[in-house]
């Protein structure tokens, strides 16, 4: 290790005011950890653990030299290692105001507008509007769009958020939902102030490098430059972070870990923001939000025609992640790309040891150039892209005849391609149609995706890589028009595909009825109400299952699941894990003291899987199902000696997924359902016309919030056990519990406070996962912990059900139906469970409001190999309707009538209209 | 320290045949806190912390160079410093048996017997037995009485836990209330087994001294006597000790503390017994316990004569504490006397720094001697004695002539006492009256009594120390007499006084009805049935408030009480506390958020004391009263803060404490009550006879084995709170710490899964020790346990009411009572709580069942300075009833009729006899 300057090996940071000394701080450890279960501050969720639902944004603060003040920024606790900490101030939901002390605008105006359900969201949301506010006092509504663009809400629908925090903005929202008399008024001089004494220490020891070592992993982070090039040099394969939205995710996700990570936050240089004559000078360390700050800053100021490149640059932050993300994130090395030489490879640079990115230059745009960047992304800000281009042109001055072209891809190789073939063929010739048919047939050949391109669909990335061409085809043309050195013919109807997609700050309204003024205000019916924990769920202070305290000699459990889909277990290999520290045991099947399945009416599914064709063989049905389960003294311990379990599967056939893959596998699940009025077959008979068609619904995530689990607490005494659980339906818990322990479930007491959402998705499953929990408890007699991470909530839970509608309908042409002969499937995935409550449901829906006079509807539930699909809002109902509603639509259509009409027509002809 | 030998530092002992190893184990830390709260054994219970009720009863094995063999014996937990275990083998009720393995059959038969109500004295109870079988698998009656004699239960009266042991001496009991059939039968080959490991340890490091430091006290244990001899010059005040039965008790009742102390059992020659030419030798650390088994197996074989001195110690080792006492008890300096010169003041001996006490020789008894010991103290074996004696006469052979005479006394000055000028004065005497009268006279004078002496009761320790010289006399006489050398004249009636008091083996019946052999089994009524948690309590898996395992950052709570009466308090000092480690808050009054009293139906009492007379004065009505308590990490460190609490007082007037001080005061409660039937007034004048009288019943302590207390939790929500708690009254204590935290009681959860005894004594108290720690909770945000130490819950909870009934009863010479006017007072306290309720129970059983046709009772609760007395089985009825059988008995005497003949009489005369 380097000796050039101080090395302090001790975290000093602030939460809620109150300093932290942190001897040994393990760079492993995220922030959200931290305040959770050191700091006891549980107001801050764990929603996603990557970033990406903004569960956990609190603000931090930390003295800028550069800047010379102060920032304020929200991040994703979630990511932030505690020791990029060093000198910061961190302010989490706690900090900004209780029930106990005083409530903050923000908590107090998000609970009053109903802006809470339940409640999960909601610290999240006033942390994100808090820093806002923090920076601006009086925001615009595009602000506060923009603020809360990384917070996830799945249960208000959003409205009523914005109605309690657009008050910021000094627009008044309904009285009744809402009185606004006598709310407290934003009053920043009652906010946290930035400690002084980290300003000394900035001061005085923001030259001293850092050094945190952990169990796994060390940090160091340098503060002068030669420091980073001499570990560079040292440590060549040592990853550089700033921002840990790289290495962060990674880690979690797919297991990598590097023994050392350099922290390159405190090199000033890195940090720096410049402009010279060519243009802008960006460290590579910069935040993203430094970087837009300055370019908003700048543009504003700067001619039209030079800016190109900024405005485009500033465009394309607006894409990038949520905000708690772009106040921390660039690594520098890969989001700002130069050319393909720099990346030989996926995720690495042609930068030698000794080097490191110190910045970009960014010059300004030349007259005669345009510039694009394209984006296409499953989640427009926080997905990874697909595919993303950046291209540039340059054509001979007064013409449009092009003198240089680049073009760059992402997302359809193994790293940065450039289109070579492409760009040197078109040098000289004309901006135009020819051009643009060319350039299709040679980006098709630059841009050869493999078929076995990480992350799939290479036919679709062939696609965008080439209208992404398109796109710059008719921007580049549209500006030559405007310069009258181009005539090419662009249809009207095409530019829209030139628009920048902008999300609309959010609109919403809700209809109520107004309670008579004579109705006294005691009087609750017709009159909104405050949901009864709102101030404690925008406090923090509201406790869900996993905010309990642990309980002593807690244990965390584990899954251990499938990978594949059909096959025979041959071995449960857990030797590896039982031999890693903190490991407790490793329970499965044999573990089961009872009875080793869920019972829910007469349907069953295993807790663990096992034999089901062979005595002799245990055996799978579906990836996600939990085959074996690891026990240790924490969760880190936990999930690392899961990773080690080895499964040796012998893959069995078939293996399908879909409904119609069922149908041809004639896979369904009994009993079917049919209902039956009128005479139908006889009535298509007669109709003037006959429509047959199908329509498929798919699944759906629920997504509540609040990741699955429980604590299951044994009570050391006649096998009684506690389970504090987050269940819709506890009964169902403690009978299953009951069951799998083979004691009388009496004996079993769910406690459930509240859920952070469930939507359906918390009844069956998290009977299974509390049977397995209990049964760790129960074997270890210790209290355990089971808190599902997001990716294992989606890989094991499943969700709604994907249908598949086929129908025959006999109509008039006046638009008549008067026979329907229905057949819904649904995939029920590999086990029944209430999949024929939920197709009944659906078939009970199936003619809505309408009452058709010959009506026949069949349900099957499809059994394939996929984790169990489950109830979701609606249980069926939307399913049923979607079909009808379907068909009463094409029928409209083919009748030339406007659909209300057919609908009406239902009204009128059947006196049956049900709203 | 001495470098003679090898020094370990490690503890190494076994725990149910789990390896425990302490590096740093502290010598002030008891087995039982370690148990409890490091091992996770609860079942092992706090019932006193001083030895004194046996409910920590635990098996310890170790093995005895000196005997060749391993011993089992038992020993109370909370008496056991770890330090002293180096090399043992600690058994606990979980490590017996369990419902999860396997019941040992002590745990069963208990179970099945009846033997367990409320369960806290049941883990000790099967401790005691299990190690008595452990040594002697078919006991008699005698070695189970001796086994139990340390073991003090509350509920059930003994008989049922002796059905239950009593098996085991090959007894059947009522098949009726106890199925013998299917008994588990006792399997030595299933007891754990002494580790080997510990052998081996034994051999090896038998020779190495241990040293143990901890956070105030250091210990010494040597392996070698010059080792300890210099230890002893180097440290002259340094205690030793063997069986901590004395340092012990000592620290925690008064608070004194040694920074350095030797325990000398690991030296051999202080363990050893040998029988020499003139007797037997006792090494100075030999436990009673293997005394006892040596003298007991020499006397059986000695001549009558020479044994007599031996015999004695064995009766006097019968009165020396409980079994688990004695098998530790020796520190060899006091209990064993010489004489008086040896003791030159309280807890000194007259040896050179440089000395220890080896051994002690008790010679043969040699003929024409005779010796005797005497003891009386408030608890036969576990109080220290008010007065002991030991005494020696030596007569000229064949004749009645004093040649030497000894007369020693304990606790009649500061140390010893020799009655030298009585002893001197006697010698040459004859024994008889004349000597007899003279030597009441010389004691008289020789024991001359301090008012002052500690503990009080100075005349009646004079009158002790003559009674015991008399029954000397009267023995010694005896002797002569069957010696034939005095004819001096012994009434009959006084020769009882010479018969050593002897405990029988317990009996106890049980009446019941048999149920008709037709009714089904499954029927339950009129069959015994078991108790629910009759193996968990037997095997120590019930769980009590204070087995909850520590809630994450739990505090403890310490009271600190008046020790004035009746008086202003000037102030309240918590700096020193405040400042030592560990604490985190001191409470007192202004603290309380709601109010500072717990209110049951109209009658309130302070939480803490505060302000009454004058409004600006705190005030104190009794000694005990909580004033301010004080919170901090651990218990031991709340204890010894709260002891650095200075009150300062300034008494008040007046302060007394009885019924007649009361009624001299005019010091009395309303509301008063008074029932009357018939014309008492003209009754009273035509009745042949009067009676007038009073009776006085005293007063009881509760002693539920388990102390009161609680674990308050907040839940960090809406200020609601759990609170884990032994109360008979959840709704009062819900409601009393809603008030007193000022929010809705529905907030607070109250949980009481079971009591350790209650018996009427956590009804009101617990109310208030609950909200003042849940004042304690609210004002930390974290968790606070509060459990009473016994001395605490003594001087805090108080009794059962004494009560003083003056009656006047007209009756004829028949026995017939026509009228009786009898006015009850009772002891209230100096708070009302429920006694007028009490007393209104006492005046409605005035006369039982005997309908006296004029009859008056007039109840009055009188206010004293003293703690609030309360509820109590039978809540005033036996004080009521008692007055009553009192006037029927004093009337039969009178009328020189059979008692029952007047209980009758009513009966025939009136009709209304209706027992």
């Amino acid at each position: 290790m380097s000796d050039l300057n101080a090395v302090s090996r001790e975290l000093i940071f602030f939460v809620n005011g109150k300093k932290m000394i942190e001897k040994n701080a393990d760079p492993e450890e995220v922030l959200l950890s931290y305040l959770r279960r050191k700091a006891g501050l549980t107001g801050t969720k764990y929603g996603c653990g990557t970033g990406g639902c903004g569960a956990c944004t609190v603000m931090v603060s930390s003295y800028s030299g550069h800047q010379e003040r102060v920032m304020h920024y929200t991040v994703n606790a979630c990511l932030q290692p505690i020791v990029t900490l060093h000198g910061a101030a961190v302010v989490t939901v706690e900090g900004v105001g209780s029930t106990r002390t005083k409530l903050h605008p923000v908590q107090e105006r998000i609970a009053k507008a109903h802006g809470t359900q339940c409640g999960f969201c909601t610290p999240g949301m006033v942390m994100s509007m808090y820093t806002l506010l923090r920076n601006k006092p009086r925001p615009t509504m595009e602000d506060i769009k923009e603020a809360l663009c990384g917070n996830i809400c799945r249960c208000t629908g959003y409205r009523p958020i914005i109605d309690g925090f657009k008050t910021f903005c000094g627009r008044e929202i309904s009285q009744e939902s809402f009185p606004m008399d006598d709310l407290l008024p934003l009053d920043p001089s009652q906010d946290l102030i930035f400690p002084p004494e980290l300003l000394i220490m900035e001061k005085k020891f923001s030259g001293d490098a850092l050094h945190f070592q952990g169990q796994r992993v060390s940090l160091v982070a340098p503060s002068e430059l030669l420091h980073l090039l001499e570990l560079k040099a040292e440590h060549p394969s040592a990853p550089l972070t700033v921002g840990n939205t790289t290495i962060g995710p990674k880690r979690l996700l797919k297991g990598v870990h590097h023994p050392l990570v350099v922290y390159v936050g405190r090199i000033s240089e890195l940090r720096a923001v410049t402009w010279g004559e060519n243009g802008l000078t960006v460290g590579a360390a910069c935040s993203l939000s430094v970087l837009k700050e300055e370019l908003e800053k700048a543009v504003a100021e700067m001619e039209e025609e030079r800016a190109r490149a900024y405005r485009l640059i500033l465009q394309t932050l607006q894409c990038l992640a949520g905000k708690q993300i772009r106040n921390m994130a660039a690594n520098g090395m890969r989001d700002i790309h130069m050319n393909e030489k720099l990346f030989p490879d996926f995720g690495k640079t042609s930068l030698r040891p000794n080097e490191v990115l110190l910045s970009i230059d960014i010059p300004y745009s030349k007259p005669w150039e345009s510039v694009a960047w394209y984006r296409q992304a499953q989640r427009r800000e926080f997905a990874f892209a697909i595919v993303n281009a950046g291209m540039k042109v340059a054509v001979r001055e007064g013409t449009d005849i092009v003198e240089s072209l680049n073009v760059y891809y992402g997302g359809v190789g193994s790293t940065l391609v450039k289109c070579g073939r492409t760009c040197q063929q078109l040098v000289g010739r004309r901006w135009g149609e020819d051009l643009l048919t060319d350039a299709c047939r040679f980006i098709k050949e630059d841009v050869d995706v493999s078929l076995s391109i990480h992350g799939g669909r290479a036919e679709y990335r062939k696609t965008l890589a080439i209208s992404f061409f398109f796109k710059f085809y008719m921007q580049v043309a549209l500006e030559m028009r405007e310069r009258g050195v181009s005539d090419v013919d662009l249809p009207l109807e095409y530019l829209s595909a030139l628009k920048p997609f902008k999300n609309e700050v959010p609109q919403g309204q809700q209809s109520y009825q107004l309670v008579s003024e004579a109705q006294p205000s005691a009087d609750p019916v017709g009159h909104p109400s405050m949901h009864q924990s709102a101030f404690q769920q925008a406090t923090g202070e509201a406790k869900y299952y996993d905010d309990l305290p642990p309980v002593k000699g807690e244990l965390f459990i584990f899954m251990v699941t499938s990978t594949r889909a059909h096959a025979k277990i041959i071995n449960i290999d857990p030797s590896e894990a039982l031999k890693m520290p903190g490991v407790v045991t490793c329970i499965s099947a044999g573990d089961v003291p009872g009875a080793n399945r869920r019972l829910f009416m007469n349907y069953t599914e295993e807790l663990f899987a096992t034999e089901e064709v062979l005595e002799t063989a245990r055996h799978v049905i579906c990836v996600g199902q939990i085959i074996c389960a690891v026990v240790a003294e924490s969760r880190e311990q936990a999930r690392r000696a899961a990773e080690t379990v080895q499964i040796t599967y012998q893959d069995l056939q078939p293996v399908f997924f879909t409904i119609q893959d069922a149908i041809k596998h004639k896979s369904f699940f009994e009993p079917r359902r049919k209902v039956e009025r009128g005479d139908v077959d006889a009535a298509l008979k007669m109709a003037e016309q006959i429509l047959e068609d199908e329509i498929y619904m798919g699944g759906q995530e629920h997504f509540y919030m609040e990741t699955q689990g429980l604590i299951a607490v044994p009570k050391g005494e006649n096998e009684e056990m506690d389970l504090f659980v987050s269940t819709q339906h506890a009964a169902l818990t403690q009978e299953v519990v009951g069951t799998a322990l083979g004691i009388a479930s009496n004996k079993i007491t769910c406690h459930v406070k509240r859920l952070g959402g469930g939507f359906g998705g918390k009844v069956m499953k998290i009977a299974s996962l509390s049977a397995i929990t209990a049964v760790a408890a129960h074997k270890t007699g210790r209290a355990v912990r089971c808190c599902l991470e997001r990716g294992d909530d989606m890989l094991i839970t499943s969700g709604r059900h994907p249908f598949l509608g086929k129908y025959k309908v006999g109509y008039n042409r006046d638009g008549t139906i008067i026979a329907a002969d229905i057949i819904y499937y649904s995939n029920g995935g590999c086990t029944l469970d209430e999949s024929s409550f939920i197709m009944d449901k659906a078939v009970l829906h199936m003619d809505n409001g309408y009452k058709i006079p010959n009506l026949r509807g069949r349900g099957v539930v499809c059994k394939t190999y996929l984790p169990s699909y489950t109830a979701f809002r609606g249980f069926g109902g939307p399913q049923g309707l979607t079909v009808i509603e379907s068909v009463l639509h094409e029928v409209a259509v083919r009748c030339g009538l406007p659909p209300e009409k057919v609908r009406g027509h239902r009204d009128v002809a059947q006196g049956c209209f049900r709203f």
